[in-house]
């Protein structure tokens, strides 16, 4: 049995999206044996779940905390006062081990604060790191930070390279990740100091399969399994993907809206546009990872709705199965290891 | 008249694609009062000038330099052995005032650092910046630094969006442009120091229309006319971009082929594919200027072909005409004179 802890008050739509996402995912997966503790106002998460058949006392529990951490609230003031919060209660019981693993959409600065003050960070590591699987040519990279460490010095970005190499294997299924860091060019003098040392580290540790630097392209190319970046331009790269994919497809509609035998293109091609909509809606690829810490965190974008809740359920719920910790713990070790001899 | 002197060995293609743009060019531009300096092999650059009719000795110009700056030279290889190389002679043709601008797509990193010792640096200005123009929702931005400057401080990123002001005068004609600076979120305690520090100078400037900080996605949203970064996070976006989409064009590729309505639907859409293809087209987007020299040099993407070359010629001969580096040096005067008041 898996038990998912979810924050019911974070996110820009709050426990309707939460309580919404939780029901999709719970119907999606019948044969599941899998639990939720929903925390925020009692009254508002149940007048949710009345919406919902399928979640009944046997796999749902609502645990009361009416303190709100508000989206524009400091990290420093969500750790002071956020005692009491749903998103504070929500981790807490992943601490305890009440849950397996916890999900919020809630302000992601007080979450990453929160998880690192409640769960702790693994033994060794400096730093969390935001996580996140992203479409490419061949099938997905495992592409991080995405946003959660401004500066990084190259032992952050070694570990998060081992850090990734777990995140796929659990994700894509693959034993040996390739494993690369992003670069503004695929020279060895490109790049910051930083990256030049990791790079180092990376070639020669004998049990990393690591293939480079790789550039900005890349990360659609599906040249590598795991994209090690600092967290500054891997939030700037994601939203620049995000920025462009919106940026396409308003052209597209205008250029159909604008002619008529574009008009009659339109409906013929509702399956394409349909199936090129899945490949690319971001709800489908919600749910980040905060890896580093001892305990599963999932962040969910601020403004997505039950379909993509349900998306970062089953993200959280996959790494709970497969005890991401435990192997990256492991991973570390080993590293470690290879490094004193 | 404007002279453009042309590296006609730089690039992939060599002079074919060079002398291919400059006809190109030419052909699309009776009226303009232009010549060319093309810098190579000469027998190399004959055998495709006697390919176009319109490229005769009255606009054109071949100039012997039979060393070749390599793709792979270090810079400071080319700064020591350089002279007498296609891009150093072609570069010092602006220098000695026989042209007015010039045009490479070899080596990025050696056209940087001949183009600086040959054409020095503005006064005051601490680095030079790659600047482009990238397509958004609404019209065009001006984005830099587009890697150059792997680390940058908040004195160089003051001076990037000055620079950024002065180019978005000439190419986007707009005369108090919108600034803004790239970062991981909006709220002004986000990001890095440099960014920080650089917001709070332009949020004081009167003569700089400061928006605040952009996110990535803003890079296709056109909410700033100027948008100013580090060359690290720039080039990754730039290139993440460029990754993008050709992604997703596979994708629609991939689509069509597999179903019948699809291919239907192709049918229909001739134009709608032609006119979304000129718009992404990165051929359309060619040549970037290196800003902070005491001269113009613009680089031209390392595979462009004739079409992109012509266009990165058009470029130079825009700033050639709009007197760009007159323009940058009254801008950093004025802003100077402000800070001193």
């Amino acid at each position: 049995m898996i038990t998912i802890a979810l924050d019911a008050m974070g996110g820009d739509l709050g426990p309707s999206a939460v309580v919404g996402g939780a029901s999709l995912y719970y119907g999606q997966h019948q044969g599941d044996e899998i639990s939720f503790l929903l925390f925020g106002k009692k009254d508002a998460i149940e007048a949710e779940l009345k919406k919902y058949g399928n979640l009944t006392s046997g796999c749902c529990s609502v645990v009361e905390s009416d303190k709100l951490i508000t989206a524009d609230m400091k990290p420093s003031v969500a750790v002071r006062n956020g005692r009491g919060s749903s998103m504070f209660e929500a981790i807490k019981a992943v601490a305890l081990g009440k849950a397996d693993a916890v999900v919020s959409s809630g302000n992601t600065g007080a979450y990453m604060a929160l998880s690192k003050l409640l769960l702790k960070m693994i033994d060794k590591i400096e730093r969390p790191a935001l996580v996140n699987l992203l479409p490419n040519l061949k099938s997905q990279s495992v592409v991080l930070d995405l946003g959660a460490n401004v500066d990084c010095s190259s032992t952050n970005l070694i570990q998060f390279a081992i850090m990734g190499m777990a995140v796929a294997r659990v994700l894509l299924k693959i034993n040996a990740p390739s494993v690369s860091l992003l670069n503004i060019g695929t020279e060895r003098s490109k790049g910051t100091d930083a990256l030049k040392c990791a790079a180092d580290f990376l070639e020669k540790a004998s049990n990393i399969n690591f293939i480079g630097f790789v550039e900005g392209s890349d990360l659609a190319s599906g040249k590598a399994d795991v994209i090690v970046t600092d967290g500054f331009s891997g939030n700037v790269a994601l939203k620049a993907i995000e920025g462009t994919i919106k940026y396409l497809a308003t052209l597209l509609k205008k250029e159909v809206q604008d002619s008529v035998l574009g008009k009659i293109a339109y409906i013929f091609s509702g399956g394409i546009v349909k199936s090129l909509k899945n490949a690319i809606d971001p709800r489908n690829h919600n749910g980040a990872i905060l890896v580093g810490l001892d305990g599963i965190a999932i962040k969910s974008h601020g403004n997505s709705d039950h379909v993509g809740f349900a998306n970062a359920i089953s993200v959280a719920v996959k790494f709970a199965q497969q005890k991401l910790v435990d192997d990256i713990k492991h991973e570390i070790h080993s590293v470690e290891r290879e490094e004193q001899r």
